[in-house]
């Protein structure tokens, strides 16, 4: 079996994640991490000696097959991803999907978006980037590309979230609560209609509005001095996020998230229905960060693999064949 | 959007599936059919002409990119496969997936296996041959490595068929029933055991053996002379087919085969847990034959297409990309 080294850009909870599934991945061995918090640099994490990330960082020579960019979408891995992309091979889990094609900022010019971006950036040195990995972009991806090729042109495919009792903790949600005043923290999590999942199992492949597949429960603890109408206002009139949504609000004490609302668990269901049946995948995690670095980890060993091919440039889940995600490549046949 | 040419080789269940399915795929043309059955020779069926299949049958200079081998594992594929892939693409659905590999005669010879056959015929001229596409082989490899290379290398992954109520029909089942003595005919069913996945989903990755995971139920039309306790145990008893598994034979009237047991509904799924999550893929389909006929068309593009790009020799499922499957690849980056 040979062995892929990466490297951790970004020692958050994904970046965590790579760490801690070490010993579910044998072939792969973490050469090290990089990482903006100074606390951590020169330090050792785990047995790996973490470096120093800032705008010089190239990763040139470093001794890894594969980086790992463990970053958020909204503003470091578009900083990140093309300026390393650069002189190594690259994973990534851009997740922000109107953005990995082409798309229209505010002002209405063309952005080429972040695909087209690393695929020029890894082009420059021969290196291979591999775009939106993890559970949706990711697998989900390959379902809708899978689903749709297979079941034929009039095939429309649903996703939900959230499927479970609890839901489906959204970050990018939270955050957004955070951001109304006088809240103090937040937790948002998006629930799927079951009636919805029904309705499309049946094969009637209705059409479904945002709130027709979803709804969303926020447990917001707020400052002593918040009026809760007002912040539960703000809340579900927020455009994108809320207003589209029946939203339900819970004022809670702040130890609450802190004791209660500390894991994060997601989950999700991407299927469709055609006269001749049914396809659906689903995945449930205890911890999406973790699940999303696993994800990616196996993903570091197509990269690798495709690279040494001589596959350059930018790609997404939708170019991988399974067999490169396997540990072995010579048993790959016997799971056929 | 670029058009596939293919020709359908063998117009069985699966080949009249690829007849039917046309309008769902408008960029493949299916530009001839290749038949044993001397009454349709020379005859157009459903607008496409009907050529003869036999020993010197070898599709050279034949108008089509790929040919859709539709045709059983048992004996076509084996003669078929090695010959008409030195001159096309093709896909076929080979299922004895312990045939896929290397494997042992009776005799204790070491076989090739069709994969390496079709990979030696393929390679001869340039071709590539796409062995064992389906759902199962097919998608289910493809999410059993998918399901192993992110989960790490403790998870199990399972498979279970026949989850709904009235199970799934085993074509090899039944026809293993209709070789019995006095047996006029039959349908055998799987049915999966509802607490075996709940055990799987719990997390427990449990050792199961084939009885723990399924059992069968039969439906028998018998000669009116056929003594029912010698049939029933003839059925039981019979080795790897129904001793492994608690089998229910129902004595029925031939008519009742006919008008209730001629639909080839089957379903499946494939699942694995780890401490991280569940991942789990499910199909149901009215017509398994059909099925495979839609995953065969969707994958006549890909073998097409990674032919041009210059892969030559024999693959599987797991070696195809989601994009390659998907009538226009140019919009593929909006499924991610």
């Amino acid at each position: 079996m040979s062995v892929t080294k990466v490297v951790i850009v970004g020692l958050g909870n994904i970046g965590q994640g790579v760490l801690s599934a070490r010993s579910l991945f044998p072939d792969i061995e973490v050469t090290g991490i990089f990482s903006r918090r100074a606390a951590e640099i020169g330090q050792s994490v785990d047995g790996v000696r973490v470096y120093a990330l800032n705008k010089g960082t190239s990763l040139e020579d470093f001794d890894a097959d594969v980086a790992i960019l463990c970053g958020g979408s909204r503003t470091d891995l578009p900083e990140w991803g093309p300026r390393l992309a650069r002189n190594i091979n690259t994973v990534d889990s851009f997740d922000t999907h109107d953005h990995v094609g082409p798309w229209n900022d505010s002002a209405g010019n063309l952005q080429i978006g972040y695909l087209a971006e690393m695929h020029e950036a890894a082009s420059h040195n021969g290196f291979l980037a591999d775009v939106g990995i993890g559970w949706d972009p990711g697998l989900f991806s390959n379902r809708r590309a899978e689903f749709t090729a297979c079941l034929g042109k009039e095939t429309k495919v649903y996703a939900f979230y959230g499927l479970t009792a609890r839901g489906g903790l959204s970050m990018g949600h939270s955050d957004a609560i955070r951001r109304v005043k006088h809240v103090a923290d937040a937790r948002s999590y998006t629930h799927a209609r079951p009636e919805a999942i029904e309705l499309v199992r049946s094969g009637a492949n209705p059409h479904l509005s945002h709130g027709e597949m979803h709804w969303r429960e926020c447990f917001v603890a707020v400052e002593p001095w918040a009026v809760y109408e007002d912040v539960q206002q703000a809340i579900v009139s927020m455009p994108n996020y809320f207003a589209p949504y029946e939203t339900k609000v819970h004022f809670v004490d702040r130890s609450v998230i802190y004791a209660d609302h500390q894991e994060q668990y997601h989950d999700g269901l991407v299927l469709a229905v055609s006269d001749v049946g049914l396809m659906e995948y689903r995945n449930v995690w205890h911890s999406n960060p973790q699940a999303t670095a696993r994800i990616m980890l196996a993903t570091a060993r197509a990269v690798e693999r495709m690279n040494d091919d001589g596959r350059t440039g930018a790609i997404t889940a939708l170019d991988i064949p399974a067999k490169f995600l396997c540990a072995d490549m010579g048993q790959a046949v016997s799971l056929v």
